[in-house]
This record gives structure tokens, C-alpha cells and sequence, in this order.
């Protein structure tokens, strides 16, 4: 018998939409493997069975699908306003806290069916303090975070796709741990009505899957075009390989990772180009830093001012880092990214996406951080469509991945070369 | 005896600060002002008299300022949120709405020690439903909208200063309309957690006061620097004179208005550029309606949703087309903007600041629209700091304004010479 949990959310919706599947069935299955997981795996912040199974069985009274996500459950990282669940934010400020309205990007998914299948755990704010989240391949390690309920929820089968936030690499970094595929567009494609706000010029919503084509037939939702899964590219790709500035953080795994991928992509006729950043670009992790603090401090001043000890020290810490930095300092950080984006740009003349480390190595033992996202952050800060990609394994098993950045404005032919990627990397056996 | 309410914000904190002034009696007087005037006027969505003098007498009753806004009374737009007072969005599906939080800049004004007075009329979440405010020089005129009642509510002298935000024209169109200072920083720097949004990448908080010293005073704020007034260039300034693509829609006293401005600041010394821009800035005003409709069906789709008939005709027209945008052609307006805002940087290099008009005319009559905003939004589509200055009158005596508009990051110098462009356009007598 077919275990349901293990559907992609393109596979069940194309089996609902066929009718020979039923929402109810599906949202069951995945309530019973949260019921029987979650316990030990913490990625839920609030599911109320009745309430999805509601939603599900609405879904499967209608006579003809109301959009490309019809019945498919979504976890929604409980940042994102849901008006009939509460939106805790991951902080004792906000639990219980029941918004009026849906988000926007919910408001979206439920008009194309989707049923919501409850709230993920986020770090407090989508922030720094971590969650009691596991990693699904390993309880001692850390998921990541900030959206550590997505990836862990979709990695371990309960929901086969949810949505996270990333502000430095909340998206990315709980999917390389997860082994799922993140993936985030360009800043400010998705709109963030009742996304509780981290950093502003940064802040971009983004999805946790299991496969590539989930992440466009959500993206066809979202910006409101038909969904048909996009191929991968017809000829080889041209793919540049950056180490960045911080390739001295990169522990074997990652290396490896990477001499592994430039190895059989050019086997399989990929024309390899190696990219050296120009010094610009490592300014831009003290830019992001200071942008991020800078922002956040003034997105948490109500709770600052009224709530202080209900916030986070790490957070405290980093609210008195975003208020010392000078308005100057401030804006020669927007500057430099303004200035990298213009170099990265042209850069892109030279080939069609950039392979780079998603992460320094495997999620780090210990749930007392979620990891490290420089390997990330500083490319969010140049706005471009970026994926992380599931494609190798570490000393310990644990997945590690590869980030591939795309031009922006170019999240379709991102995809085209991520499949095209996805394919020759494939685990083999 | 003084009459308290027409002080400015800055003369107002100067004063309290120098212990010659309280903030129970400043607010006192706004109250007065308001319990006499705003039952014809219509500027105000909520006022408590007794929230504002409570937090005046706590003003007074502390030993030395918060900040620099120590006890001067603001106006908040009811789409920002404030957790002591109902946001209502200008809508009955938000009717005694209250939120749990304040928004960033309404906690960094009370961090700064501001009074809040209370929230001021909005067109329905900031879009196009005309609300009952009067214009305080001509009942019969519209105030213009979106941010209606901060428009009123400071040029009829209830608070010295008031949020508004801007999508196409809802700072500026009320400002010019009702003869006061409007002032948006450039795309992103104010920090918009708490405000409701309609369009994420056009919207932009901003002030309206009568004085540059105030909207300079509310950027030292929202930045985080000290506040000092910024004083006029000290030479005369290098102006570009710009028409724009929608010249033959400014009426005889727009008309009238630039050519005096020019002459007249030529007089005084400033350098005259004719600014032709190219063909490409007149796309502009098709591609913002495309971004604006577009992102604002998706900000508004939970309401449309589920509350459709408490939206009003406008509203619901308007998402109906912006759904019906198709995403290439969203795609294309954002290039568009992106295009021209490299070419608005490299003109820049020819001189400091540039004069347009700010609307076709003086307010017009009735209330069942807030005027037109063309002339402005294309403007903010290119995320330029920019004023509106009340410099002349109409065949009415209605004010007509001109808009200042900077370079993008160049709100400084954008000051400087606004100051010096109000201080030689002053009214004469």
C-alpha cells in the first residue's frame, strides 16, 4: 500500500485532481505521522486535526478543483498570520495570539485549494534563539532554523511542502540540514502581507519541499500564473562554481561536496566556469549583519519597549546591536549590497547560475543553535533566486547540500538548470 | 496669548524641553481645537482625550526628554497599527480593530517621547474610496487621500505633525491639496512593520507638517540620529525644471506655479536645468498602475475573500483587474521602474534637485473623489526622496504645491535644498 505522506505536493494534487485521491485521505495520513512523530520531533506549533480534516473533506466536496493546490496539505511557519489558527511567533508574547486576518500568501494557497495543515515552530521572531526542533535524520542535531518547523515537517514526511522566511538564511540553512529543497525568488516576488517582518530590505518568503517542481507549481500560485512543471534545460548549462570569502569555513563534507558536483556536472557536458568574487563581495556579510540588526531592532522596539523579559537574550543582544549602529553605518551597508548586486548582474553575462556552499558542513550536533548561515546570508542580500539542493552526504550521513544562485528576475530558468542539476546529482542506490 | 496649535513640531519640542512649555497644555489645546472643528472637518477616525493627556502629563511628569519628540502630539494614520487605540484601515472589516502591537514607527516615536493624539482618517486600506474629510480651506474640496485626515488634521492646526504613506500619491496629494509640507524618504528607509500594506513595492511611509524642519525632525527619529535642523544649501542650488509626460494635464495655475518658481528662484541664483526625461519615464505611469493593482489584489485577497461586500466598488474593481494582471506583465512594469531609476541616477550627476508638478490643480469640488495622483506616482515608482511644497495659490485661493524630488539615498542634500527653494517661494504677505 501507497504511503501517502510520501507524495510530493505536485504528485497528490495531480492524484486529487484525478480523482483518485482524496484530500481527506491524505490530510489523514499526514495527521497520523505528525500524531506518531511530532512528540519527539517538535515542528508543530499548532495542528488541530478537526480543522484540517474540515478543510479536507470542503476540498474534496467540490466538483472541480479550485486551483492547482486543491486539497494539498501546507505548513505554515507560525510567523505567517493564519486567521482561524493562532500566530505565536515563537515568542510567549504572542502565544494564543489569534490574528483577524490571513496572510497573503495564505489567503493565496487556500484560494487554489490548499489546506492548511497547521502552524510550523519558527525561531522566536525568525530570529537567532533556537526552537526545542529536532533534526528528523538525527534528534541530537539541530534542524536549523529559523524555519525549523518547515524543514524538519517536510523532511520527515509530515506535509510535503511549507513555507519559511528568510531574512539570513532561514530557508536555506533548515533545508540543507533537512535534506529538502529550498527555495527562496527574488526579494519581494511574494507577498508579505501578515509575514511578521524581520528586516525589511531582506526579509523574502520562501518554500521547504521535497522536490523541485513543488517549489514552481507554489511560485505558479503565488504570482498567479498556470502551473506546468518547467524541464530542465534542453543543452548543458553553464555553471560557475564560487567558493566565496568564506571557503575557509568549509568543512570536508562541503569540499567534497563541491569537487564531487564540478566533477560529474562537467562529465555530463556542464561547462564549468570558476567564479572569483570581486573583494566587494565579502563586505557583505558585516553589510548584511549590520542591515539586519539595524532593521530588526526597530521591527522589535514595541515588544522591546513593553516585553523585554519575555524576549530572547540573544535577541535583547541583538535589538542593542541594531540601535548602536549609526544611520550612517546603516546606509553605506544598503551601498554595498546595491553595489555587489550591479557586479553580480554583469557577472551573469558568463553563464546561466552559480553553484556555492549552502552551509559549512552537517547540522552541528547540539540543539543550543541552529548553525551557521553566512554561506547563505550573503547572497539573500543580493536579492537573487536562489535554491538549496539535497544532493550529497556527509561523514555522519547527514545530508549536505549545494546553493545554487540564479539572476534576478531569472527564477525560471533557475529551475530549468536546478533540474538539470537535481538529475546528474541524483544519490545513486 | 499664543494659540499653542500653531506651533510646530519642532518649536513645540524645543519649548517643552526648555521647561516654558507642557505637553498637557500643548495637547490640551490640540483637543480643543479638534472637539471644535472636527465635527465639520472629519479628520480624525479616533480620539481619546483622555489616552493623549494621559501620556502628556506623563511627558511632563518625567525629569528630562525621552527624545526629541518629548511631548509633541502626532497623527497615525489608521492603517498603522497602535495597541492603545483601534486601527480601522478606513474599513467595517476592521471597524474597532486592535491590534496587539504598535507599528515600528509608531513605538520609535513614543521611544522619542511622542504623544500619540490619535488616528487619523484613511481612505479604505489606503487605496481609493473617497472617506468624509473636508479640505479645512473649502469643505466643498476633497483633502485628497490616501492619508486624508493627517492632510487636515495639520493644515486646520489639530497636531503640528502626522503620519501618512504613499503608494502612488497618499502622502503628497494631501499635502498639496490642504497647503502643507509633504515629505517620503526614498523606497525602504522608514521601517513599515505595523502598517498595512497595499502595495509592498511602492509603499513608503512619510510626514505631513508645515514646516521642513518637522519632516526632518521625524527622519532623525525613524533613522536614529540626532536631530538638528539641516540648513539651506549655501550657495544657490543647480535646479532641474521638469515638466514631465503629463504636462498638458496641469491646469493654468500649475502652469503658473512653475513658471514663477523658475523665474524666480532664477532670480535669486539658482542654475535652471530643463529637464527632458526620456520616453521610457512616461511607461512609468501605465507600469505602477500594473505593480500597484497587482500586489494590491494579493495584500487584500483574504478580505476580498471572505468580507467581498464590505469592500467597496472601487476596492473590488481594483483587485478584479490587478488578478487579472498576467505575471509577465507584472514582471515587465518592475523592470520598467528599474530601468528608469538608472536613468534618473546618472541625470542626477547634471544637478541637485529636481521641480515637477505636484497635481494637475487645486483640490477639486466635491468628496466623492480624492483628486489625481498622476502626477506623483510615477515619481515614487522611482523611490526618490521627495517633497511637496505649498509655494502658491489657485484662482480659488486654493493652495497649489510643488513637488521637489532628490536623488535616490539623497535625503540630506534634498533638504538642504528644499529649505532654500521654500525660504525664496515664501508666500508674500
Amino acid at each position: 500500500m501507497t504511503d501517502l505522506t510520501r507524495l510530493t505536493a505536485s504528485e497528490a494534487a495531480a492524484q486529487i485532481a484525478a480523482g483518485s485521491l482524496t484530500s481527506e485521505a491524505l490530510v489523514s495520513a499526514c495527521l497520523k505521522r505528525i500524531a506518531a512523530r511530532d512528540p519527539a520531533l517538535k515542528a508543530w506549533a499548532f495542528v488541530d486535526p478537526e480543522i484540517a480534516l474540515a478543510a479536507a473533506r470542503l476540498c474534496d466536496a467540490v466538483a472541480r478543483p479550485l486551483g492547482p493546490l486543491h486539497g494539498v496539505p501546507v505548513g505554515i511557519k507560525d510567523i505567517i498570520a493564519t486567521a482561524d489558527m493562532p500566530t505565536g511567533m515563537g515568542s510567549p508574547i504572542y502565544e494564543g495570539h489569534r490574528p483577524l486576518n490571513d496572510a497573503a500568501c495564505v489567503a493565496q494557497i487556500r484560494a487554489a485549494g490548499a489546506v492548511v495543515l497547521g502552524k510550523t515552530v519558527t525561531v522566536e521572531f525568525a530570529g537567532m534563539a533556537p526552537p526545542p526542533t529536532c533534526n528528523p535524520h538525527d534528534p541530537t542535531r539541530t534542524p536549523g532554523g529559523s524555519s525549523s518547523g518547515s524543514g524538519a515537517a517536510v523532511a520527515d514526511y509530515h506535509v510535503p511542502i511549507a513555507f519559511g522566511t528568510q531574512t539570513a538564511g532561514s530557508v536555506h540553512r533548515p533545508a540543507a540540514y533537512c535534506g529538502i529543497v529550498g527555495f527562496k525568488p527574488g526579494f519581494d516576488l511574494y507577498n508579505l502581507h501578515g509575514v511578521r517582518p524581520a528586516a525589511q530590505s531582506l526579509d523574502t518568503l520562501g518554500t521547504l519541499s521535497r522536490s523541485i517542481d513543488d517549489a514552481t507549481l507554489m511560485m505558479a500560485v503565488l504570482v498567479g500564473r498556470d502551473y506546468a512543471p518547467i524541464p530542465e534545460t534542453a543543452s548543458p548549462p553553464r555553471i560557475a562554481f564560487c567558493k566565496t570569502h568564506l571557503w575557509d569555513a568549509a568543512r570536508p563534507e562541503t569540499v567534497a561536496a563541491m569537487e564531487d558536483a564540478r566533477t560529474r556536472l562537467s562529465a555530463a557536458g556542464a561547462q564549468i566556469i570558476e567564479l572569483d568574487l570581486a573583494p566587494a563581495f565579502a563586505e557583505l556579510t558585516p553589510a548584511r549583519d549590520i542591515m539586519s540588526s539595524y532593521e530588526r531592532a526597530r521591527a522589535t522596539l514595541w515588544e522591546f519597549t513593553h516585553h523585554r523579559d519575555l524576549l530572547s537574550p540573544q535577541l535583547q543582544k541583538a535589538i542593542e546591536k541594531g540601535l548602536g549602529w549609526s544611520f550612517e553605518q546603516y546606509r553605506e551597508a544598503i551601498a554595498q549590497g546595491a553595489r555587489c548586486r550591479g557586479l553580480l548582474a554583469e557577472a551573469f553575462a558568463g553563464f546561466d547560475a552559480i553553484i556555492a556552499p549552502a552551509t559549512e558542513g552537517e547540522a552541528p550536533v547540539g540543539l543550543d543553535s541552529t548553525g551557521d548561515h553566512a554561506f547563505i546570508g550573503f547572497w539573500n542580500l543580493l536579492h537573487a533566486p536562489s535554491f538549496v539542493l539535497p544532493t550529497h552526504r556527509g561523514p555522519n550521513n547527514m545530508p549536505v547540500a549545494l546553493q545554487m544562485i540564479g539572476p534576478y528576475a531569472g527564477e525560471d530558468s533557475l529551475i530549468a538548470v536546478a533540474k538539470w542539476v537535481a538529475a546528474r546529482l541524483a544519490p545513486q542506490g
